[in-house]
């Protein structure tokens, strides 16, 4: 695992993840800079005056234990250069120094085919169940489901994957070892067993509003696609939503009912932030899919025999009665088609058994099928 | 009313009403050429070969008793030229002869500020709420409602107008004089009573198929722009939205649940043909309505009182617990900003009632209001 990376560079970004808040722009430039060993010497140096906030967390810092930590909670910790890094972040201007990770999937292959499924705590059981069918349908077709474990929509996108055997990707805000929240421990549990759970922040952090705004970078990046099935017009969804089509990934939004306000959010992407509207598991793979590869079928409804009729035939199907027969002179009248028209019409539509014959007089033939449906006014 | 028109021109096309089909392109061309009332004596006089299938309809043809009719059932007869012929109708290849006309409204006035509501006949309830509240909403702001007085969305969408003594135009399949479907009888008579009927078949027609089919062009081209609330897959209202979108008209498509396939429609729309997602009456006015004068509101949440702190008071805020009380060093801790700064976002919070202090420990200010809300994890 340790390949290209320096010596003591895995190291100190642990260090680097305890010492700052996510997106710590002045840590992130002076590690671009030095290398993270050495910007971790020169934070400890004391020479710079604005590592001076850092150092109520530098004096109590342990390396060692950390590693003892990693070892017993049985995660690893990832950084850039090694082969499971995934090559999404490096879009980010404050990439997180490290990620800790549980789970036997290997992060940088699941998220080259990936999308992540998003949305309200608050979810309707409409949410959940398009979640989770989301989920569902894109691990069924390879896709890796990225999510915050959040209750609502997370929860079910990651129980989607889960249900098809898929790959899944918790992000958390806080700690790996730490479940947030705790209503969905089980769920996180299960998936550092079968799949990954993944912080930038090291164990015994502890969940805050700004980690998790931090947070939705990671998950708007690891992925190759975000879908939002349900949020409210003041959604931590729609930060992520934003934040992905910043990195120029594709946005996906579900509708529901106008009248529900965990879908107001989704509209709103669709009218004013371009996000395409995404209604089943194959239009998200299209989305967020290889071109050409997860091409979604266009949604026709169903075909009935009367489609390919011509102009003529339609005309004189739609002129027949149900009930009481007419002769051709009155589908004249009716059509205003020519008489030798209306008898070449009438004998193909009783070859296709859309017109039946009653001594001279014609009516449609009554089946009760789509055929006799559609010949009626609509 | 017969200003411009020549005499004869509006006789002439009632008998063309009666004669042919709509958009019938032999007649439509014919018209163009000649006039309507020199192309009747031509059709009449048996020497264009092609006239012969209207033979039985001309046999019949009596325009005195058309006139009779027009006067008892209290209708009027539109023809182009006419300061009422709608503007909208001079984009069709086969415009209609004439219109048939019952109701005090003025056809070409209503309609320069109109949107055509449309959908499914087996609507949803949640789909006839949208409708009317559309109906309702646009009235209000101005707009004709134009549909088709079918059962579910259309009647939704006219009664939606009437409720807001809007003006409304029902555009029929069949006679003006002959309500279908016929449980809407009622509200096709106050339609007639308070707004406008309008066919381009003569009374005493029959609503068949094709006259259907053929009335969707009316409707798309009558009104500034098109609405498809509720849809299946085949229904003919996603056939008058491609009419609209054909004829330059804006089109608009109500969301739904994914699971309904009444509104699986309208996603398709959007998806496929660039309709617009529209979800409630102002955003349908922006659509259809005046460019700056009809501006919709961009939807945002409730404006909370933490939305304007910065970075860093949103920080120490984030850190601050609900509960025990925490030191300044503490905050330094979590937050990794300067103690100065801290202390600096700790004044500013108090001062905004967010944070609270005891003794020199501070804590959240427990309000229960919005702002405690958001201070927490989300």
């Amino acid at each position: 695992m340790k390949g290209r990376i320096p010596e003591g560079e895995r190291e100190a970004r642990m260090a680097w993840s305890r010492l700052t808040e996510p997106a710590d722009q002045p840590a992130t430039t002076l590690i671009r800079s030095l290398g993270a060993e050495a910007a971790l010497h020169r934070a400890m140096s004391g020479r710079l005056s604005w590592t001076e906030r850092l150092r109520p967390r530098l004096e109590v810092l342990d390396i060692d234990q950390d590693l003892a930590i990693l070892r017993r909670i049985g995660a690893r910790v990832l950084v850039p250069g090694d082969e499971e890094w995934p090559s999404g972040l490096e879009a980010l201007e404050q990439p997180p120094h490290c990620l800790w990770v549980r789970g036997p999937e290997h992060l940088a292959q699941v998220c080259q085919r990936s999308a992540s499924v998003v949305g309200a705590r608050m979810a309707t059981s409409y949410g959940q169940m398009v979640a989770l069918d989301l989920g569902d349908g894109l691990a069924e077709r390879g896709f890796a489901i990225v999510s915050g474990a959040a209750y609502g929509i997370d929860a079910a996108a990651h129980r989607g994957a889960l249900a098809s055997e898929g790959a899944t990707v918790a992000v958390l805000a806080g700690g790996v070892e730490r479940p947030y929240p705790q209503g969905n421990a089980e769920l996180i549990s299960r998936i550092a067993r079968v799949g990954l759970v993944v912080s930038e922040m090291p164990p015994g952090s502890a969940p805050t509003k700004l980690r998790f705004l931090r947070r939705n970078r990671l998950i708007a990046t690891l992925s190759k696609g975000t879908v939002v099935v349900e949020a409210g017009l003041r959604s931590g969804s729609l930060h992520t939503a934003r934040l992905a089509l910043e990195h120029h990934r594709p946005v996906g939004a579900v509708p529901g009912p106008v009248t529900s306000s965990v879908s107001a959010g989704c509209h709103e992407l669709v009218r004013t932030r371009g996000a395409e509207l995404v209604t089943d598991a194959a239009e998200a793979a299209e989305l967020v899919g290889e071109v050409g590869r997860d091409l979604a079928p266009v949604k026709r409804g169903e075909v009935l025999d009367t489609d390919d009729l011509s102009e003529e035939e339609a005309a004189v199907l739609s002129a027949l009665p149900y009930r009481k027969a007419v002769s051709v002179d009155d589908l004249v009248v009716r059509t205003t088609l020519e008489g030798r028209q209306v008898l070449g019409c009438l004998g193909r539509l009783s070859l296709r058994g859309l017109a039946t014959r009653d001594g001279d007089r014609w009516k449609k033939h009554a089946r009760g099928g789509p055929a006799a449906r559609l010949g009626g006014a609509p």
